[in-house]
């Protein structure tokens, strides 16, 4: 084994493990939210990253703007009535420090006995490397329905980072 | 490190690799069908691949048919109306140059301002190395109904890929 | 390539196998539980395992106790309606021997041509390394309803394994 192969080998290693991570980083978000942990919800954030979770409301700007939104009677108000901010598996991609990962979103609450899905979201994660581990830059969210808004948010997403066609 | 070992290590890097990128393909499709990028979505399928979609409809023959299929009129009102092909993690067991994947489908679609769960499907996919990436040799959908198809698709595949229990 | 680093790089491989094969433990429950396989589907537990699957139910020990309950008449009817006993990606992870994993379990079924949802619940799965594969030690599960049952649960596990925030 030359040194060169190596050192490829590790870089391959490295490339998953930044999978593992993001993966590890984008999964912890629904638990801690759903828990009321809202400073550990907060905190998949940058300092100043932003949470873009609807076409039609404000920008969350920042860790500490996400945990005080989950603070507010809204979330409070769900998570005692019962809810699952739901993350689907990952189609991610890795370039250097940065990277993008597609998921759904489902958002599912609880009423009168019965549990309904919510909201439906199509997601766009930018996350970057941050030392030893990788935080989000900018959620974006859009909802899969009659707007167009989530198709919009996947196609531009494909087409920019994916390009024409899976790899 | 002798030589043996590193080869036997680069081959299991390399196994990771394939599971990154079975996945990778899978999560894929959903995002470029919501999205209306059909030739994308067809494109996880080989040339002569074949998406099985439901015990009562025709083959799908093709990655064009499968493209052609999300032009109709039939997924083209789907999307317009808001819908979520949602694929769940995978179970993969891979061999050399082929892998078979299980796992859930959900289909969700939007009406009258509520999103509802439409299709709840086994999904079986058949894939296969294709120079550097994989693609999509047959997929297989059977819903979980009371037919018992899914139930089928699911013990079936479990049996010849997995054996008699867990790993 | 000194030898520390290629044992380094081995150890590092073998915790993305270990991901991959918890993964691939905790993803064959839900088909084979669907499928009615149900000695498969009690062998993710360890013999002397338990399944914990509700706050107001008695403990399932050892996993022919949950083979057991998949014979039963209650999944066995679920299973000739309809059923979808999902899971969601994981958060992961491990120490040594010993993994943590959460994540959400959907419930799906049908009733009267439709699917919906039945239960949506707050999992953690404690899993041990048994020679070269997987087991479960225990899995838990709480509903995400008014009880706060679900919310307690992730957030017990999320503050003893991953501590004040994502890593």
């Amino acid at each position: 084994m030359d040194p060169t192969s190596a050192d490829d080998l590790a870089a391959r290693v490295r490339r998953l493990e930044d999978e593992s991570a993001i993966q590890r980083l984008i999964m912890s978000y629904g638990p801690a939210a759903d828990a009321g942990l809202t400073s550990f919800a907060g905190g998949v954030w940058l300092e100043d990253g932003v949470y873009d979770w609807d076409a039609e409301a404000e920008l969350l700007e920042g860790s500490a703007a996400v945990d005080e939104m989950l603070q507010g009677s809204g979330h409070q108000g769900l998570i005692a009535r019962g809810v699952a901010h739901f993350a689907g598996p990952l189609l991610v991609d890795i370039d250097g420090d940065h990277g993008t990962a597609l998921n759904y979103s489902l958002v599912m609450r609880r009423e009168e006995g019965r549990f309904f899905l919510w909201r439906v979201s199509a997601v766009r994660w930018d996350v970057e490397r941050h030392g030893s581990s990788w935080r989000v830059r900018r959620r974006t969210n859009r909802l899969l329905d009659e707007t167009g808004a989530g198709r919009g948010l996947f196609g531009d997403s494909l087409r920019e980072v994916f390009g024409q066609g899976p790899r």
